[in-house]
């Protein structure tokens, strides 16, 4: 088995790595070098068409792209410790969380960052209005998170899911590209120190 | 058990409609008036805080929100005729080609529809260029789609699954909205006939 990634700030190779962290799964990571297009060369594409990381391939040649589907096969393979939940409304409301997280968060972040960034105005074209809104749009979501972290310490009621890997790993991101949390978001504060100070949080 | 939702062509709603329909499941749908804003009421918004629909509502009062996750809860209580797969390999490569749909596909249709189709113009702050350029992503995404098909009947491989689910519900809903699927989309229009001669594609 094989995972190719990359190193932070990309967030959804951490994502994977946090999730190995907390689990206690030990698998290497072969590094492509984003800097020089290795993930938009033909070996590459060739194993996933998106020419996008993570990347899993197995044994057997099987690929596994989609850093949640990734996490989830992992987790299939080896259960302890889940991160998925165990029963059928458990599974749905975790999944629901990490939706959540990524329509409502992750989207304006990624949508401020290719749109409104220096970094990618030299690679895309940019609608730098439209980019700038995602601003506002990524501190209500903060917001409307920190309105759901009321009497939770985890994004997902009181245990440490995949959905709290989700959130902290836009957090950081969003916070790397200028977009910090609210001062006022003190729940969406509190989690984020608590999650912060797992050890997986260095992965 | 509540489940609400909404007619065509809102495709969220026409989602678990299908799922329902090829599992066999019956569970009839309480309409919430989205003309009327139903869903961003206080006694909907107390339910969702997001104000969206589908919801489910469980007898002891637990809610489920995002489609998918609505859809993977009920396969986890009725588990006959799988549409996420049962394996771990199989979950993780479903739950891949869903998020690849949405992600490539449904997010550009979304992006066309807020910000440069006429209907919603009356109740968003549109950013027009970039929503007209989507136009070109969705069927850059479409054609993408379309290569992904080669040597396949369905979205994921040979059976159908919840990915088809997402994808019919978007290639018909992006149609609606004036995205048409390109003429040389060949395999793609293969399969859209194929999943629309589906008695489930009705709901």
């Amino acid at each position: 088995m094989k995972l190719y990634g990359a190193p932070n700030p990309a967030p959804n190779p951490r994502r994977v790595r946090i999730f190995l962290a907390e689990k206690g799964i030990d698998l290497p990571e072969t590094l492509v070098n984003m800097m020089q297009r290795e993930h938009k060369a033909d070996d590459f594409v060739a194993k996933n068409s998106l020419g996008q990381i993570p990347v899993l391939e197995l044994d057997d040649g099987e690929i596994i792209t989609e850093t949640i589907s990734i996490c989830r096969y992992l987790e299939g393979i080896h259960p302890d410790k889940p991160l998925f939940g165990t029963t059928p409304l458990e599974v749905a409301k975790i999944d629901m969380a990490i939706r959540r997280v990524e329509f409502q968060l992750m989207n304006p972040v990624g949508n401020f960052w290719r749109h409104a960034h220096p970094y990618t105005a030299k690679l895309l074209t940019q609608f730098k209005d439209f980019g700038e809104s995602n601003r506002e749009a990524v501190a209500r979501a903060m917001l409307w998170l920190d309105r759901e972290l009321e009497g939770h310490d985890f994004i997902h009621g009181n245990s440490y899911t995949m959905a709290d890997i989700a959130a902290l790993t836009t957090v950081d991101f969003a916070d790397w590209i200028g977009l910090p949390m609210p001062e006022d978001a003190k729940r969406l504060r509190d989690w984020h120190a608590r999650v912060t100070a797992r050890p997986s949080a260095a992965a």
